[in-house]
């Protein structure tokens, strides 16, 4: 079966929930993923989308629910997280991603960042969350953060981020399957379904 | 075992999904729905929280999301519906829900407005939806109108939307189980899970 197109942003909090599923998901679906980062942020400030920060009434009910969803799936959450990440921290946590997207260890290094933050409250894109989180997953810091801050990486993400919106991409995660937004981790489930019988189970 | 609490508003969009649904969820679970209408629109404006109107691609999923959901536990869909009613209409349409919940006809009420607009473009709050709704489910319009349209629905509207405010409530549907927020259609199941258990299944 074709790969589901996985567009996320080191960030995004409901991510969490799905980068810690994708494997077994994968196990028990046949279906693979494809990692593909983008800045969602600029997409939402572009579009005046700003959920979270300046809704302290909305934010309380994502962590609350996020944290109900972790224990449904057995994982860490102790919300609320530090959140949101420096702007420097997001984009060298991306640019991380970007260069395992390309050497092929994109997923592991998403679940070695990700449980940092949220069981350890260690923020993204900065020690000793990024560090011991390479060193995990068997990656030198020194030489990924130096290809993370070239140049090259850098326009891989903002093309990348362009394809999305391209795409119509507006919030992450988001599962594309021939042209179908899946916006959410909760549409996890439809995107699966998409794309065994082009509709939802 | 106790009911839950169904917060929603008539001009919610993902209500649609939530009001045809619940009859049967409930025939299947034991579970009943105390229906509170409230509105999510002045919470909604007091937080800034406009996450259609203007934000175009993001509304563009919202229907299409819809659409294929809707699909999927067989109701008609011919989106995008006439939205958002006009605020006399939207009043309208919620006061005759205050009117229904006391009666003890709100969700009959519902399950005939809400298929008028989804499946026939017939706004809510109007004719010929309104009369034509009330009519299928045996109530006279002139007389629940003339009850709709007094200053007690009004009152009685306003103090559930203080209640709902009160409980932190910013979306509609919501589902409400022991003080636990639910947002959204798509925690349905959540809301039925921790009804049953504390927890989600």
């Amino acid at each position: 079966m074709k790969p589901i197109d996985f567009w996320f942003t080191v960030g995004s909090t409901y991510a969490y929930l799905s980068v810690m599923r994708l494997e077994s998901v994968s196990r028990e679906t046949g279906i693979s993923f494809n990692y593909r980062p983008f800045s969602v942020l600029d997409i939402m400030l572009e579009m005046d989308n700003i959920p979270f920060l300046t809704k302290p009434v909305k934010e309380r009910n994502m962590w609350r629910d996020i944290e109900r969803r972790a224990l449904k799936y057995g994982l860490p959450a102790n919300v609320p997280v530090p959140y949101p990440p420096e702007r420097h921290e997001y984009d060298l946590a991306n640019w991380v991603a970007v260069v395992g997207q390309e050497e092929g260890w994109c997923g592991d290094y998403l679940r070695a960042t990700y449980p940092r933050l949220w069981r350890d409250g260690q923020q993204f894109g900065a020690d000793p969350n990024l560090s011991d989180g390479l060193q995990e997953i068997g990656q030198d810091p020194a030489r990924v953060v130096d290809r993370a801050r070239s140049a090259d990486t850098a326009r891989k993400f903002d093309a990348a981020t362009d394809e999305a919106r391209g795409l119509g991409i507006f919030g992450a995660p988001t599962f594309v399957v021939d042209g179908e937004l899946f916006w959410g981790d909760d549409r996890l489930e439809d995107a699966i379904s998409w794309r065994r019988t082009g509709k939802l189970g």
